[in-house]
């Protein structure tokens, strides 16, 4: 018998109610893949759909830490709720961080009304995406405000993860020249809001530049992303990326762009969830099969290709 | 009946012969997610192996293009033959190109000992890097000495495509912060060999400091990694990057890294092969089923959870 206070209907309430202690106890059910933790995100999935979500993307070292708690002393002072979830392996909020990062950053582990979370990139077991996504909608059901996700926008697993947010704001700074150049070619996506940070720096103004002229080459209409310059680490152009975020969301909501997305991306989802279940059951199946193991060295002796030995794999773990 | 000369046997032979017409039409049947194409990869699978399979990545912008072009001058000259799959959409051999590139590179498509072909980042039939894989191991039963990889190194599909060479060279040039911050907090793999290009940059040697002091971090024992300053668009460099690359292929033959490489690529090659169809079959169910529509609409609505729209979705795939 479950001990008193510790039944899933009890957790679900206290998460609902905005207990923080409850959110961390159900994330880690999710983060373990824990049938107690899908449940649990089965109960309270009709509550969700309230919160903003914020991604913030960029390469490591811009400074999206910082930048994120700015942005939630801002919102602090204008009374919303903040969850942060972070899967940027190089973050200070997921593992090593300045000093002083680690010091601005406690005042906000101590305030009741933020929570912030930190996902390993390799080695959640259900999946990084699945579990994100899922922790992202325990956050939301809490009745959080604001949901930033932080991620480093490198592989696959962090853009899908980055797709399910709101709105998309990613982050450069002077020196940025392989994200522009990425920009350019069209091989990273055009996010809704961009930010300059480090914005002191000599060649800010250059950097400005040719973000606007890799805009310039986009479509002209919709939404016109913004570029704002912050200095994080003095609190400086704070104000005007909060106005550019509530802008960008009430654009959205007003086009009918925000249903469409939720849409999109929900239905993506469920199909990645299925895909990954039936991934892991095909990895589950070469570690325990030893007959996989002795065709998989087939494979390496040239005697039976890779397709043939992939269609084996298929029939054995039918 | 099949038209004399075009059946599997008669494509398998030519192709085996190194005709570059049987490579690229059986390269197009790999692409198309043809069963013929993946009997003839079944047919000739036992004769590959053979090949030095270099993966260039880097950034946009770099000049991999460029260097790969320099690299087949130098390879043509020692008589090498020579296949490039290039997968970076932002590359001339991908698409648009500088009118200077594309007379460069002009000259090696006339080369009967040079294949060249690019391939669509996305759209490939049977998945980007499955397809992929195909076409290099077509490259390599057709008697090529050398198989160049270029990927843009961004999304997860083309890092799972540059796992799979002997060597990867990363390109950078002067202003690549952002890849040297990935290379910093880890969430970049260290290469093989590392370039920077456009090294008549004033630049070009605080970015070799910046790299050295990265590759001081990491483990200080096997192969050390060369950091090899290049000029390509005049030349300069080449040779000694051609060395490094060399110099790296006979360490790995000689302290076993190859063999353990390609083994341990190979088997992860088979399970990615077997996930791919497992997801193309859920994505055609999910398509071609109008009741599974139906409770992708009870998710949007809130009313059905996710991984519960996932269950039912892989019930109804069985």
């Amino acid at each position: 018998m479950p001990a008193p206070g510790r039944t899933a209907a009890d957790l679900a309430e206290r998460l609902l109610a905005g207990d923080k202690r409850a959110l961390a106890r159900a994330i880690s059910l999710v983060e373990n893949d824990s049938p107690e933790g899908w449940a649990l995100v089965r109960e309270v999935y009709p509550k969700t759909g309230r919160a903003a979500v914020v991604g913030f993307t960029g390469p490591p070292g811009v400074g999206k830490s910082t930048l994120i708690g700015r942005l939630i002393e801002d919102g602090r002072a204008r009374e919303r709720e903040i969850a942060v979830l972070s899967i940027d392996p190089s973050s200070p909020f997921t593992q090593g961080a300045l000093l002083g990062d680690r010091i601005r950053l406690a005042d906000h582990f101590l305030d009741p009304g933020v929570y912030i979370r930190s996902m390993a990139s390799r080695g959640s077991l259900g999946g990084l995406s699945e579990a994100t996504l899922q922790a992202a909608l325990l956050m939301d059901a809490s009745g959080k405000d604001d949901v930033f996700l932080e991620t480093v926008g490198v592989g696959q697993a962090e853009v899908d993860i980055i797709d399910h947010a709101d709105t998309v704001v990613l982050v450069l700074m002077p020196g940025s020249g392989d994200s522009i150049q990425a920009l350019k070619a069209g091989v990273m996506e055009i996010p809704d809001v961009i930010v300059v940070n480090k914005s002191d720096h000599p060649l800010t103004d250059t950097m400005v530049r040719e973000i606007r002229g890799v805009l310039s080459l986009g479509p002209q209409h919709g939404w016109r992303v913004p570029i704002v310059k912050t200095e994080a680490s003095r609190g400086e152009g704070i104000e005007e990326l909060v106005e550019r975020i509530v802008e960008h969301r009430a654009f959205i909501e007003e086009h009918g762009t925000l249903d469409e997305r939720r849409r999109r991306n929900l239905q993506s989802e469920v199909v990645a969830l299925a895909a990954a279940r039936l991934r892991r059951r095909l990895e589950a199946h070469v570690h325990d099969d030893e007959s996989v193991q002795a065709f998989l060295d087939e494979v390496v002796a040239r005697r039976l290709d890779p397709a043939s030995a992939a269609t084996k794999l298929l029939e054995r773990a039918r």
